[in-house]
């Protein structure tokens, strides 16, 4: 579906020779070089030697994060290495500095080991006031997050599982306000159990939904079977509170919302059709949703979304990894906790006024997003949100 | 020596909060979005994956450098750590874009252990069309360096070893021409055994000097001496032909050049008076010379050059690392050789027209120089260069 852009997108990326440059902030000239080289920038390290704290305040470290990837689960394209990540991370970087002024910088690695991706992260850290990571396999990518914010003081994101969760969160929360329902009492089916999907499952829960069922290549995620690794175990427990078993179609039976985070095509208007009432089909896989709009919203979904910019209502996670790190570097906090990406997700729901059933998210270009993101960090709303969160009813 | 700057350098960096950004090179908008990220930039991650030689061409990697250092031998200042190191290495990042337009990123790493800093390296290499390591200790540099080159296929520097050797190199040709001399049959003494005096001394040696006396801290370096690491035993190799044994003193008695390399004050009047007729002179120790200019000039050095900007003859990698990167990203050399080094040097001395005892040397700001020393990377020497080097003797 994407073929009409690649031409385009090749050619413009030849041209420009990539997408991102790293300039001084102010001109180099023989006033200027003696403080910002020797013999004046010694005066600067001797400082963050013994204040190696206020290394954000005097040098780039406190306004950037680094987009790192081993390129083995890029868009849906899959294990393509670190050069073929590189556009990827080099396009979030750009959209770091466009959207949140931050400056990030795009680091591939030329490994697909955890514990050397692990140690390589940690050891650069101290260029970096964030780490995001992205685009790192499931099941992976888990251990590889949580070994490396236990080992460095700066806030660590892997925005696939993160930013997306909140994303959909937003979306539900004004979905359920379009269609009169209480989140917590959805019947939500999770397609998929990747990164996305687990990030998504588990930030539904601590939001308070009691109701979701995961579904994987093999079907229905319940505690009897044994092919499950440590994290879809842990998603069982968490999840699927009957212990239903069997295929998609007995999950999707009934149900009020389904979440496809898993491949193209994966969802027919039967499935749709089979479904509860007004039915909520966020069908989020790129760039192949698991159905097409038009075939949902005739199959009965009163709501659709999608991962693309092309059709009403997009789940895209550019929504949330600029204003989050940029609150994130802001206040300096050392972790991005559940709580934040709670109040994030409610933060961006909250920045569509009056939501309808094509407009459960802000565009990806309302200026209000960032710092609407970046506020929920500290937990202190801008006004220009608290005014409009007022109009959202609390679930 | 460089307290009047301290308290200026330390508020400008307050001020900017760091000297670089990282931005993008075109607007971000509701046509661009979809080339530079999905859908679009796909099709480019697919090439890529498929082309990874191309990643160059297509992403930021083509023009850009990484800054690396342990932060363990920074400046005259030592072992100061990550965060201590940043603000050279933000200079140095500042630097290379704005004298050679490169893309260049400050990585200060968490780690002092050599092998974990070659791991890190060679792992963020995909992300770089070029390593500057920089402030590395010696004698773990001269490792460092040669294991991460042995491993990935982009140029790899220590800047401290040859950048300064380069410029120190290129100085000594122009000495010669201004006192008279063959550089190849100059008597030499190097002061210091550290990373620049270390590379200094091999990149002459190749040039084809053959009388080099080497002094670190407990004299004359000689091949009868038991506490060599093997670095030193090397330069005990090279150096010194006529196993010359003592201290600096007996070094100096006669010698026609000295080079500093090691820290402020070491030589003295008595010193340089010591020394054959018309004495060359480099003090390059930072901030603090090891001798004086005008106490050096005063006990009979014909040239006397320092590492200082507020004296004439500056001897300043500046002159170097901008050109050689920029002309190895542009030929995408794998390797910066000796036979380039030497070309470099010889391009640098070839930039000025007419040296003079207080003119060896370009300025930073000549915008001839980057181009000059781009170019003797393929040594292709550009029209502005060769109407030059013609008036310098070829020694």
């Amino acid at each position: 579906m994407s073929s009409n852009y690649d031409r385009q997108a090749l050619q413009i990326h030849y041209n420009l020779h990539g997408k991102i440059t790293v300039t001084g902030k102010a001109e180099c000239d023989e006033e200027t070089l003696p403080l910002f080289y020797t013999p004046g920038v010694g005066a600067v390290c001797t400082f963050l030697q013994h204040h190696p704290d206020q290394a954000g305040a005097y040098t780039v470290r406190g306004n950037s994060v680094a987009v790192v990837s081993d390129g083995s689960a890029v868009l849906g394209l899959g294990n393509i290495g670190p050069y073929g990540a590189m556009p990827v991370m080099e396009g979030k970087a750009m959209l770091f500095h466009a959207m949140a002024g931050i400056d990030a910088y795009p680091i591939c690695l030329d490994t697909q080991d955890s514990d050397r991706i692990v140690d390589t992260v940690c050891a650069i850290a101290p260029s970096f006031g964030g780490i995001n990571l992205e685009d790192i396999s499931a099941p992976r990518c888990y251990d590889i997050e949580r070994r490396i914010q236990e080992r460095i003081n700066i806030p660590v994101m892997h925005d696939d599982q993160h930013a997306t969760a909140i994303v959909a969160l937003a979306g539900l929360i004004n979905s359920c306000t379009v269609t009169g329902r209480s989140i917590r009492d959805l019947r939500i089916v999770i397609l998929g159990a990747g990164a996305s999907a687990s990030g998504t499952a588990r930030l539904l829960i601590a939001y308070g939904v009691t109701h979701i069922t995961m579904v994987d290549s093999r079907g229905i995620i319940h505690m009897d079977r044994n092919d499950l690794d440590p994290n879809k175990r842990e998603l069982a427990l968490l999840t699927n509170q009957y212990g239903q078993t069997g295929q998609l179609s007995d999950a999707l039976d009934g149900a009020d919302c389904v979440i496809g985070l898993a491949s193209g095509g994966l969802l027919s208007k039967e499935h749709i059709a089979s479904m509860g009432p007004d039915p909520i089909v966020f069908a989020l896989s790129n760039p192949d949703p698991e159905i097409d709009p038009l075939k949902a919203r005739a199959a009965g979904a009163a709501i659709v979304a999608t991962g693309r910019s092309d059709y009403a209502n997009q789940i895209n996670n550019v929504l949330v990894f600029p204003g989050l790190f940029r609150g994130a570097l802001d206040s300096k906090i050392q972790k991005i906790t559940t709580e934040i990406k709670l109040r994030a997700a409610e933060a961006l729901a909250g920045l569509v006024e009056r939501p309808t059933d094509d407009m459960i998210l802000p565009s990806v270009f309302n200026p209000r997003v960032v710092p609407a993101v970046a506020a929920s960090v500290t937990g202190t709303q801008t006004d220009a949100v608290r005014s409009t969160t007022a109009s959202v009813p609390l679930v």
